[in-house]
């Protein structure tokens, strides 16, 4: 069965995902990379950096979670790109020309384009759609994988009020940002759904997985 | 040294200690009882209820801490009572003839009246202060032992943004209760002035323990 998961979304303790004032220059902005400091201290997040060590704990173990049994990806407008990258005909994300999905991955966007083919398997589909019929598509791209519900926090809101997310890893930072987009607004009640289980780790951060019910 | 310290606050993931709608029959508006059952399934949440039994794990180590050590509480109008209260000129609190405090408690009000005396051991007394008056006037009747910051959540925030907190333990109860008071608003970057520890429990909640850095 193809489900549609959300892979350790890192959240401040006062509920923000990402910080005020994205940027190209500040993708996450005031929050800069004090949400994922926790990822470059694995030999995962090492690696991405192609550097060598790092811890191989839970948090470890989570990360490496990120590729195996993932056949799409559906992100939203504003991780694919600063606010405005529509404008520039030639933005292709922001992850150079080798990206690390390797999948088909669908970015809900109000401005199509045409689809981008990049290194390394990765290809980048502009869609103007609702969460069930993106997920749909990237169902059908995935061929029987999973789909990873990629972020940001909107977009991964929109999909869990629609009810189509299967599982959920979010990754909560002891720190306070203050200002940003929340990724809990609106979800009353949403622990009615799911299991849960909440994991605080030796680096500081709590991993809390949902798990949808009866599933 | 006499500290100020915040005793196991139960918010939920979405950072509300309190749900909306709060009155006589309902403290905690239509949170319910959701944010403390995790209290209830420990021996020293039964011994409360006079009931045997319940877990001697973490969670209920850190109950215990309740009393120890502590000389005095400040409490804020809200949790003294409903909304409305200081015009019941017989209210004496939630919590019985015999309150659970046995200390002198501080409650913060824009309406004073007389001190209240209670079975056990707790002396109810109604002031109009600041954050830093109330802790002055509580540490003196503390006599050197620590004073409780008791909430609800809008004095908490107040008593950090005065930088008056020595030591705060918050419990994360993995439930999203979508609206009510929230503890964190307007608390950016408090983190640099704390250690911060985060242990989830297999009850599925999370305690976080804030100790003032250079203490």
């Amino acid at each position: 069965m193809s489900l549609a998961r959300v892979q350790h979304i890192s959240v401040s303790l006062d509920g923000f995902a990402t910080g005020e004032g994205q940027s190209l220059d500040a993708p996450f902005g005031h929050a800069g990379e004090r949400l994922h400091e926790w990822m470059f201290d694995t030999r995962w997040g090492r690696g991405m950096l192609r550097q060598d060590g790092g811890s191989e704990g839970v948090d470890d173990a989570f990360l490496r979670l990120f590729t195996p049994g993932v056949g799409a990806e559906i992100m939203g407008a504003g991780k694919f790109g600063h606010p405005g990258w529509h404008e520039d005909p030639d933005w292709k994300g922001a992850w150079g020309p080798n990206p690390p999905f390797r999948t088909p991955v669908f970015v809900l966007t109000h401005h199509p384009r045409p689809s981008i083919e990049m290194e390394g398997g990765t290809t980048f589909h502009f869609i103007d759609a609702s969460p069930a019929d993106a997920l749909a598509r990237a169902r059908e791209a995935a061929g029987g994988l999973d789909v990873r519900i990629g972020g940001g926090p909107s977009m991964i809101r929109d999909f869990l009020t629609a009810g189509l997310i299967d599982h959920m890893h979010i990754v909560v930072v002891p720190i306070l940002l203050g200002r940003g987009v929340r990724l809990w607004d609106g979800l009353e009640g949403l622990e009615k759904d799911y299991v849960i289980e909440a994991v605080s780790t030796p680096s500081g951060v709590t991993h809390l997985t949902f798990s949808r019910t009866g599933r």
